[in-house]
């Protein structure tokens, strides 16, 4: 049937097993498609909301026959072979193809299959817009609002990344209404304005994110139920939620009076220092901005209470109440040294922002103290 | 109080963390103990089985007082300061000692402390014998056989290390009545036949393990109810199974008929080849030994079926049965690139050893295919 490489289908079957589901109800959906390729192999795997199908170096023979197998066992077995190529055989003796063969040196694994015939996959037409752009710019997007994004399954419609076509270029947005954080893609062949807007499974962004590679360049093509992304050898094929995004720019105050700027690492090691008691009193930490720094402090509990203070330039004082996880989580996902914290008052969402970054910013609730 | 290194303490909290229970049901149990030592702390952990204490280079004020603190809380806050010098402060104010403080720069978190009258600790005395013996020989006879020790609570007479005072050494024994392992430590100062024959509890072996550096001396004392292990700034001691231990040389065939010669690698990838399918059918392997090979075989089940060979060179034929996961685990244990295995026959238990060592083997039963 076919022969390859170990480490490519190691790979590969790496790749497409972050689509399939392990133990389905469906005893198929846990399987992969092989089909023939232009070169070699295609293989794809899908849980039917998002497909991922990479094509994979191969020598066919004429009698090549499309099948399915368990992703789990065929990666396993292939993972156990020594390294070089590997064949892949078709076993029936009755005309009935019920079993392949893989085999490496004297060892010969066999698998049960399934007929491709039986495997539904997401179709890949009916896209009406194509954006092509930058993938190191696209990753950084997709990192700095994933994190952000609803976990919360009563707020289905957050649970995802929205991506808002704009003049300027592609807003990514992350947001489960205690923080929110929007970044603007501009390394954008052409305009997208008219593109629709959509919003990015948080679990495909996931996988998306984990596939892509450092640099190079992407096609996104998008209709206002699903998403095709291709680069290099890789196809990922993903559903959109079918939710309206609530409008995230009502959410960021459009005037603030404080500001204030500090080291990122520094503030992020005073959080770690103040959240290291009480860790089960609730993650709430008092911020307070006066005389040239920034105190933080755990309010005291049975477990013991903490303080720390950085230092911070600023043109007025506030004290407020943050969820220290949640900020904790927009620094790691910020990669300026120095960043900037404008205020309202104690009551209003603050914003967190790489200085004088008008474009990309992240924002903050405030937590009662 | 005190003053010391971070990652000082660090090193003795993560040391000392080894012997306390998490949420144990006397809340003094989750704390470790700080004392004064000859030069700097003692720190010492113990859930009243084992015990470990390990001397850290602290400077302490003349006001010094004994204290005991939550380990996970205090090692957490630790860590969460910056690098270098730590202070320890008492923070009472009515003469209760109440609280610790441990500041670094502008932190300060504070922990609750309970008093060190209070925390009973194994004591150190009463060892009827000592054996002073090299690190690097110990490790090597634990790591070949506490993986043999059973895990079985029904079996608690088999749940550690056995520790056999012969003529030529000390000999170290784990079994679960399915494998068995035993190697001699010759490494020792003096001889040690009339010591007590001993089995070490598998966690206290484990732990043991983990602190041993990889070379020096170590100066083991025991009575026939207790163990302690000093090196370097450890002290570890430990309770001792309180059942005898079965006949281990009994299991040994004393006479082997067939002796087959092979590549310890090449049978592990063989073993991890024909065990990739069928996990859930348990995993009793088919070997068969014949005409310059040992050919391997995992029978047919729903999820396929596998077989692999390897050349051996022998003097025999023989198939037999064997939990393929207990013969990787046994060769993942020892240390030769080329093996030997000894059959009486299908039936009987069989040796895997270093070709011609006479005294350090391992014991596999035979299971029915």
């Amino acid at each position: 049937m076919f022969k390859a490489e170990k480490s490519s289908l190691v790979a590969a079957f790496g790749a497409v097993g972050n689509a399939i589901t392990r133990n389905p109800t469906v005893p198929i959906r846990a399987n992969v498609l092989f089909e023939r390729a232009d070169e070699g192999l295609l293989l794809t795997g899908t849980n039917m909301d998002k497909q991922i199908s990479i094509r994979c170096a191969a020598s066919l023979s004429d009698d090549f026959t499309e099948f399915t197998a368990p992703c789990e066992e065929i990666s396993k077995a292939v993972k156990a072979m020594a390294e070089g190529p590997i064949r892949f055989e078709n076993s029936s003796t009755d005309g009935r193809f019920d079993f392949v063969d893989i085999k490496s040196g004297r060892a010969k694994i066999r698998i049960p299959v399934l007929p491709a015939r039986d495997y539904h996959k997401l179709s890949d037409s009916g896209f009406t817009h194509t954006i092509g752009l930058g993938i190191a710019g696209l990753k950084k997007c997709l990192a700095a609002t994933k994190f952000a994004a609803s976990t919360d399954k009563g707020r289905p419609y957050l649970q995802g990344v929205f991506l808002d076509p704009l003049e300027d270029g592609l807003m990514f947005v992350g947001t489960d209404g205690y923080r929110l954080s929007q970044r603007l893609m501009m390394d954008i062949d052409e305009p997208v304005m008219g593109a629709p807007k959509v919003t990015i499974p948080t679990d495909a962004v996931s996988a998306l994110f984990q596939l892509l590679p450092d640099d190079g360049n992407a096609d996104i093509r998008l209709s206002s139920e699903k998403m095709m992304v291709q680069f290099g050898d890789v196809t990922i094929i993903t559903k959109l939620l079918d939710t309206d995004y609530p409008d995230y720019r009502r959410l960021t105050p459009t005037e603030t009076l404080i500001t204030a700027s500090l080291s990122r690492k520094g503030l992020a090691d005073a959080i770690t220092r103040v959240m290291s008691v009480n860790s089960d009193k609730g993650n709430t930490v008092r911020f307070s901005l006066a005389a040239g720094e920034m105190n933080l402090r755990m309010r005291p509990g049975e477990k013991g209470e903490a303080e720390d203070a950085i230092p911070a330039t600023a043109n007025g004082e506030v004290v407020i109440g943050w969820n220290g996880a949640y900020v904790a989580s927009m620094l790691d996902a910020m990669d300026s040294d120095q960043i900037e914290i404008a205020f309202v008052d104690s009551q209003c969402p603050a914003i967190i922002r790489k200085p004088n970054d008008g474009q990309n910013h992240m924002i903050i609730m405030p937590m009662r103290i």
